[in-house]
Order: C-alpha cells, then sequence, then structure tokens
C-alpha cells in the first residue's frame, strides 16, 4: 500500500509529509556547502496545542557588503514546520469563510476545532546572481467537535494549499524557465491546468501593490484546493483535477517533492557567479521590496502576526538578512541596464514555458 | 499682528508654517555637517491636486559597516512638505469619521473637498549612539462645496495632529529627559495636560504589537485637535487648552519649532561617538523594527500606500538605508547589556521628566 491511498488520517500522513520533506530540504543545502555552519533546528511547543521545528541558517560575516572571498552560499534561510490544533472563534471562521467555501457557518458560538500542519521556507542566497526562493504547503481542516481522544473527529472542511516562487535581483531567463518547467512538469501529472491557473494567481498574489510590480517571477499560488469547486478551476468535468483527498495530497507531495530539483540546480549555477558591490546594493534594495510586500500585504504574515501566541520569530524568519532603502534610487529605472531588465518582467509577467 | 492672530485663512498660514518650517530643519541640518552633500531638493505635483517638496539626505558610502573614519552625520533623512487638496468620496469620509467625531456625515454622494498640509521628517544618524528622530505636524479641513474659486469655502471640520518621537538604539536617560523636557516646555505654554496625555498617546501609538515592544522612547503624539470636546483630555473648562484655530495652531506652531532644540543637541552629542560593529549591528536590528512598525502598523504609511496616486517614494522614505534581520538574536536579551537596558524601556515606557 503507498502512502497515496494510506488509510491514516489525512492529518497524520500530511504530518509525517512535512516532518520528511523539512528534513530532506535542510540536509540538501547542508550537503550543498558543507564548509558552511549546519542550519540551527528549534523545536518548540504551541501552548494553544501543536509544536513545530524551525531549520534555520545564519552565517553572520561582520562583513555587510557580503564581498568577502570565502562566503556560505547561503545567507539566511529558514525551512520552518508547524502542526498546530485548537479553537476556531465563530470572528475567524467568519472571515476566513471569504476565502474557502467549504467552510461550515460560524454559527456555534463556541466555535469550531482546526487543525493545520504546514512547511514554509525562505532562501536567501548571498549571491546577488543566485535568486531567493519561497514555498509553502498546508493543509487545515476543520472538525466536528469530540470529548472523546480515541475518535477521529468528523471533518466538516478542508483544504490544502501551497506554492513555489522566484525572486531573483537578476533576470536569467534560463533559470526562469528552468523553476517554471520544474513546476509545470509537477502539475501536468495531476490536472491539465493547474499550472495554467496557479502560475496567473501566483502572479497575482505576490503584486506589490504600491509598486505596481510582482515580488519576483512569479511559479505557483494555489489555496482552498479541495474535492469542491474551485474558483480558479473550470467546473467541466472532461478536465482533469485532482479531485479526493488522495488526488490533492497526491498533487501537493508531487509539487513539494519537485523544490529541490526545480531550485537547487539554480542555485549550484550562480552562486559562484563573480559579484561586485553595485550587484550587491540591488539584491539588497530588492530585499527590500521583500520586505514590503511580506510586511504589508503577505496574508501568513499579517494572519501570523495578529494570531495571539504566535511564534514571531518563526513568522518573520522570511525577512532577508538585510535590507536596504534608497529614495528615488536611479537603480533598476535606466533602460537597457541588467537591473531595469528585471523591473521590466515585474511589472509585466510573462509566461515562462 | 503677528500670525497667530492672522485674518488669513488657515490652510495659507499653515502651508507658509511648514514651507518655513522645512527650510529651516533642512538648513540647521546642512549647516551641522558643512563637509556632508546637501538635502536633495525635489518638488512634485499631484495630477488631483496640490503640490509638495521632499528634502531628502542620502550619502552611499559603499561601505554598508559604516565604520570608516569620516563619515556623514546623517545616514539617511527625510523633510517632506505636502499641500494638497481634492474630494473625499463618502467611503473615506466614513472610515475617517472614526477617528475625527467632527467629521460631517457621508450624506453627499459626491463626497466633500478637503486640504491637508503637513510637514513630516525623519533623520536617521549614522552613529548608532544617536537616536533616530521622527516628526509630523498636519492640518486637515473638510468644506462645502464651492464653485466660485474667489470665496473661501465654509468649513465643516477641521483639525490638527502631529507630535515628535525619538528611537536610540543605546538609551542614554539624559538625551529621553531632554527631549521629552523640550517637549513639555513647549507644551506647558499652552494647556496644563497637554504634555501628560499626548506623550501616554505616543506610548499607545508607537507599539509594535507583535514584539510588545514600542518603536523608541516616545515623545508626543495627538490629532484630531480642534475647539471641540477631546477624547484624550478633560473636558472640565477650568483646565486650560488651546481651543480657537489660533490657539490650536500657536500650540503646533510651538511644538514644531522646538523641534531643532530637542533633537540637534543630542545629535551634536553622539554622533561622535566611537563604535564598534556590534553596536552598528544592533542599531541594524532597531531599524529593522522600524520598518516593521512603519510598515505593519503606522496609520499614515498605510493610508498613504493605499491612495491612488500617492508618491510612494515620499512616504516610504521614512525607512533607513539599511535594515537587518536576525533569528533569535542574543542581542537586547542578555541582562545586563546596553542592548537589554534599551528593551527594558521599550517593554515598559517610563516617565522622563
Amino acid at each position: 500500500m503507498t502512502d497515496s491511498t494510506s488509510t491514516k488520517p489525512m492529518r497524520q500522513r500530511m504530518e509525517e509529509y512535512v516532518n520528511n520533506l523539512q528534513e530532506h530540504i535542510v540536509t540538501t543545502f547542508e550537503k550543498l556547502d558543507p564548509d558552511a555552519p549546519p542550519f540551527k533546528r528549534d523545536s518548540w511547543i504551541r501552548t494553544q496545542g501543536g509544536s513545530g521545528r524551525s531549520c534555520v541558517f545564519a552565517c553572520p560575516t561582520g562583513d555587510e557588503a557580503g564581498t568577502k572571498s570565502h562566503q556560505s552560499i547561503l545567507e539566511k534561510a529558514g525551512v520552518n514546520i508547524s502542526v498546530v490544533h485548537g479553537v476556531l472563534p465563530p470572528a475567524a471562521i467568519r472571515q476566513m469563510r471569504a476565502d474557502h467555501t467549504s467552510m461550515p457557518l460560524p454559527d456555534r458560538p463556541e466555535g469550531l476545532p482546526f487543525f493545520a500542519a504546514g512547511i514554509s521556507l525562505v532562501i536567501h542566497p548571498r549571491n546577488p546572481h543566485a535568486p531567493t526562493c519561497h514555498a509553502n504547503y498546508r493543509y487545515f481542516e476543520i472538525t466536528e467537535p469530540v470529548n472523546d481522544n480515541t475518535t477521529s473527529p468528523k471533518i466538516l472542511a478542508w483544504w490544502f494549499g501551497g506554492g513555489a516562487d522566484l525572486t531573483p535581483s537578476y533576470l536569467y531567463e534560463s533559470d526562469a524557465k528552468h523553476f517554471h518547467t520544474s513546476i509545470k512538469n509537477a502539475c501536468d501529472k495531476h490536472g491539465t491546468e493547474l499550472y495554467s491557473s496557479f502560475k496567473k494567481w501566483c502572479d497575482e498574489y505576490f503584486l506589490i501593490q504600491h509598486r505596481n510590480e510582482t515580488r519576483g517571477i512569479g511559479g505557483l499560488f494555489f489555496d482552498d484546493l479541495n474535492s469542491g469547486p474551485h474558483q480558479r478551476l473550470s467546473s467541466d468535468s472532461g478536465i482533469k483535477r485532482p479531485v479526493t483527498p488522495d488526488e490533492v495530497f497526491a498533487f501537493v507531495k508531487e509539487v513539494g517533492d519537485s523544490f529541490t530539483s526545480s531550485y537547487i540546480p539554480i542555485l549550484e549555477a550562480r552562486h559562484t557567479t563573480p559579484y561586485t558591490e553595485h550587484h550587491r546594493r540591488w539584491q539588497l534594495i530588492r530585499r527590500g521590496r521583500y520586505v514590503e510586500f511580506n510586511l504589508i500585504y503577505d496574508r501568513g504574515t499579517k494572519f501570523g502576526l495578529m494570531t495571539p501566541g504566535a511564534r514571531t520569530e518563526s513568522i518573520l524568519m522570511s525577512l532577508p538578512e538585510t535590507a536596504r532603502w534608497e529614495y528615488m534610487s536611479e537603480l533598476g529605472t535606466e533602460e537597457g541596464t541588467e537591473e531595469a531588465k528585471l523591473v521590466q518582467v515585474l511589472k509585466e509577467p510573462r509566461s515562462w514555458v
């Protein structure tokens, strides 16, 4: 019996999956740069229910310009998992119903139990030619209240969400193509319009509205994926898509598993590219934009920070080690430069495959 | 006839005031550091009505560690004024009524004309022992629509708002006392409870909720100050407070004028203090917290960025040149250190005078 048809509850299968994926991703990065310090593994308990493990890489050099000859490949990175549960009050249920159509009505004053398991990772390499990469996969469940711990509670609503996206400071079209092709291949095994729908969603989601530019060159973004109709997918039953819990989980695992093969070859190709202070300066400005998106628009970050008992350090591990803001910087505005070439695709997202 | 009893419309008096204050503050900083490049003066026009002038200091050194022996006193600074007008749609009126009790009902589908004039400044010195300082003073008016440009429109609602606050990386109690005393002296000429009420409001406003620490060591914060009752001021008519437009304007000018004497002596005392990479690192972490506050909580920034036609570069000039995020940094957590001494007062705001 393979895991994709397991009789175990989905919450347990997802928990095992994100545990294994975290370990696989972290050890992959550690093998890539054996001279760098290992990721710092940090387990935590949520007093309101659940736990998590943050694996964070940092290698402060005391040399902020980052131009030393011997450097770690990564500058800052976090690969976090969390498996939490508790009770969603009616107000939270009401708010979540906007994005999750299968969510029950908030008609029980005592709220409803929830369960959430997910992995979230952000990799900021040191070299300005190597792109930042983010990925996140999560499973969410709302159940009937149960008094008896031995019984599996009845699931009232469930969905998966996630995605992966690339944020370069300098555009290498071959990298963009490799990243998107890798994700598309993973998607195409599970449905014919998954890649095109969720690629578009990604471009829409990662928009820095006040700059009218996207955070990066996109990838995949999806939410609220379950057996029901989906706002971004055709309701035509002749078009293949994952429907059952097993099928949706198999799709999520496929894209989750594709992370290393989509990103590591890019990192391997770029981390030794020579760079100057000019490249570093632009990278830090781009990291400033990353901070702007995450703190102003990112739903996960906002939601996380507003949640009582949230672990701020884990949520904000997505922020780069350093970021830079220049008033009316000329970088990125001068036509024909490598910086302007990137800004161009951020202002007009392209098809890469 | 002094300006405080001028017959000119208040909008014109405030516009002249912020113009003069901007020039005074910018030239004061330029005289303080004659070897540094001048502020870059940048006038702009708002297509929907009005204009502004940004005066911004930047002196990129290409040396991010900032430990060179010859350095400009400031690292990044902006002193901006804007004088804008237009029409507030009913939805915006409705939203503003929450904070401004004198605001008319949003019962005209065509909205109502508004006028706003203000000065906003943020000074980030280079030396980690010299605190960042922010100040902002603004006048807002809602009027009857007029078709005839020669007539002064009837004012339906008006208020002043503003304040000033100090954000050190290292706590010098004498600096905190000087800054607060200077502001208190300015307040006390105009009312007996202005300083205590608005100092408290400042501590409440500049709270980084997800860190449970304030952005800095406070100062003054007020809004919605006009002739009507005020939520933060006693309604006892025996307690002196500014009431008429002339009186409120005189108070705002007094605190606005006190900016240079409240801050410049601190900057003069600290900008030559020797510092190490350790001090710089902590300063950059504190600047990261400044970014968190401004992007997540600051009403002016949020409101500004969401406004169509807003000038993003002027709004985000408040951000530091560089900021830093470390996962679970030990800085600030070790009892007895200078860093922990600062964190202590950010977690428990103190009385300084």
